[in-house]
């Protein structure tokens, strides 16, 4: 193939188009999907691959944070293809206003200023001077849920459904011992968190929050933050909405009244059907969705499996999850993987014994509060088909007779 | 530059040699670093990049597991780049004895043969349809520590002296279910499990670790397992060493002695100074190993710190861990970031405050069966230095008054 003329020409394209293989990484998945890899039939008889920098993952399980959906400046988490409660953290969904920023941590600082007795700057390296916690925590966009409660379709997939959800492992610092350094002032009660992407995403938090369990985080899973989650540092608020989290933070001012920043006027408010809207409406409530099985999978045999999903809630751990197989008619109480941590998710399981008929797999949390994750007719009759975030409504799987699975959204 | 000859010459080059962005991720790291990469000095002021169907990592924080070492078929976890307690699933160590197998997972199956009232083959769809659990474990190579152990040197780092460790969640079966469902007999003691890699990696287990706490598990951290790690399923022996715990899982012999392969009697056991071995040396000890600081480290300021590490023990929870920073006169507790787990890394802290003198940091680890890491001397006495696996002895780091941190290996 050297010595073609047109070959070499196609190179010759590719070499310009692609320079290197980190900018290939980043560009969006081909419209066509590539073809199947053929593996050995007998891969014993096959010397293996080498040993290398870092163990991609299997062709047989590429998985994708679906960039190219319908909502401009996110990506979602492959629910359906997880196990277990970790997200891995290149598939942590991402949302942003104004793309991921390019970072230097040696030229980033965040800026503690306003009511306080000193203002400071603290480079990365002083945050990790500071006694550091490890703590697993969800995060989840306030819009998670959006398209598949106002017009739920039967393709819908778990991804597409709730994927604005994921459950990670951070360390960092607890944002108290910062305030205490400050010295912030009692009277100050509210505080702008600012990021350092161009267009400047900024929410005004309650600063009991921030005594409470708020943390800065330079790491997640282990690895230091990578840049959609807010390399070098970012807000990490426990059970509040993804967007108060603030990535790539630099600037926590205070002061005695929040900031009425676009992103809590414009944005990330709650539309009701009285013309009014809740705002500030931080806490992300119970909710939960059986992950296996689900749309696309389709159930080759009969007999017993398990039904698994998430569970999750902002306001304190899972403390009981029931499943149904007939629609809501009758529930089971499903067992817990692992325990139940305060605003981390857990995932459950539920033996099913499928004699092949149609079914209907609903999931329903509750929370230590008390709380229970309600019907979406319950939450339209509260909030109206107009709002915009927050939504935490039962949602399932429809199994037909031929054991293909649809979304089931009409709670 | 493109109208430059040369250049568009490079390019082609380029293009011949980097045909695609995967191939290239696979390869050996370059002999060469790349240059430091330059970001913007105030990143508001450009649009950031796009949403991206993986995040990928910083090129200020590119890890590696450094498989260029000098142990052939093995890279090493990057322990000092880590934080928390997760290892990323792609910087998992790996060792292997034929290269990683490509295996296409609907042409595999796990045979259970033997001393068993059916034979039985169990294809991964067969193993998901049982009730799965989720839990958190170490695996450690027996081989880990050997080059520190033998002949300790200033310039190794914790990948160098301890990487062959990693730490992640994994889901699965317990492996006691499939010995019901085969009816394995009472009669049978010992198992051989074994690989579908070119040289039929295979290991003689007993039946009772079986029915204990053995998983066959196909997810780590929430994704399908990665081929390194043994995709499509792998044996799981918590607290085992690593080679025992069997990748690219196909069979299950049950039997009533051993098997005496090549992995337990050529490798893997323990030659002692007086002629003989220790052979079946499953367990791995408690131990521990100081992250940060170290080596390559420089303390660039003097004042409060954390120092901060990773035990674990093949026996149990870790239950204590001292910090030692005048090379063993004087020890102190260390607090745990996490509840410690069993058979699982947990990560302690203890605060210190560097004077700017010379100082030797320590740590020791104490397991809930009461076991005491031992210095180097004491396994020294007992072992000899031609030992070759299981090195749990107690390691550290010598900061010097400049502030530049070197191994110190001879406790």
């Amino acid at each position: 193939m050297l010595v073609n003329a047109g070959a070499v020409g196609g190179a010759l394209l590719a070499g310009l188009a692609v320079p290197d293989a980190s900018s290939a990484l980043s560009q969006q998945p081909a419209a066509v999907p590539p073809p199947p890899p053929v593996a050995p039939n007998d891969p014993t008889s096959v010397l293996g691959a080498p040993t290398s920098s870092a163990g991609e993952r299997s062709p047989f399980e590429l998985s994708a944070r679906s960039p190219t959906g319908e909502t401009a400046g996110s990506s979602l988490t492959p629910l359906q293809r997880l196990n277990g409660t970790v997200t891995p953290s290149d598939l942590h969904f991402e949302r942003h206003h104004s793309g991921v920023p390019f970072i230097d941590p040696a030229k980033h600082a965040l800026l503690v200023h306003g009511l306080t007795d000193r203002p400071l700057s603290f480079s990365l390296d002083d945050l990790q001077r500071f006694p550091q916690v490890t703590r697993t925590y969800f995060i989840e966009c306030s819009g998670n849920g959006r398209a598949s409660y106002r017009a739920p379709m039967p393709e819908m997939t778990a991804q597409r459904v709730a994927g604005l959800s994921s459950n990670t492992e951070w360390t960092g610092v607890p944002l108290r011992y910062l305030l205490d350094e400050a010295g912030v002032a009692s009277s100050a009660t509210w505080c702008l968190a600012e990021g350092a992407d161009s267009c400047l995403m900024a929410r005004s938090i309650p600063v009991d929050k921030l005594r409470d369990d708020a943390l800065v985080v330079w790491a997640q899973n282990g690895e230091p933050l990578r840049p959609a989650q807010g390399y070098p540092m970012r807000l990490l608020l426990p059970g509040w909405e993804g967007n108060a989290n603030v990535k790539w933070l630099r600037r926590l001012e205070f002061g005695t009244a929040p900031w009425m920043t676009r992103w809590e006027t414009s944005k990330y408010t709650d539309p009701l059907q009285n013309g009014t809207a809740r705002q500030f409406s931080f806490d992300q409530d119970a909710k939960s969705i059986v992950t296996s099985p689900s749309h696309p999978d389709v159930l080759a045999v009969q007999g017993w499996r398990p039904i698994t999903g998430l569970a999750w809630s902002g306001r304190g751990p899972i403390t009981r999850v029931e499943v149904s197989t007939d629609n809501g008619a009758t529930w089971y109480d499903a067992d817990f993987l692992t325990t139940p941590i305060a605003k981390a998710q857990v995932r459950f399981q539920y033996m099913w014994n499928w004699t092949g008929g149609e079914a209907t797999l609903l999931s329903r949390a509750t929370d230590s509060t008390g709380y229970i994750q309600p019907t979406r007719s319950a939450l339209l009759a509260v909030r109206g088909l107009g709002t915009d975030f927050h939504f935490n409504h039962i949602v399932g799987w429809r199994v037909q007779a031929d054991g293909r699975v649809f979304f089931h959204g009409l709670t």
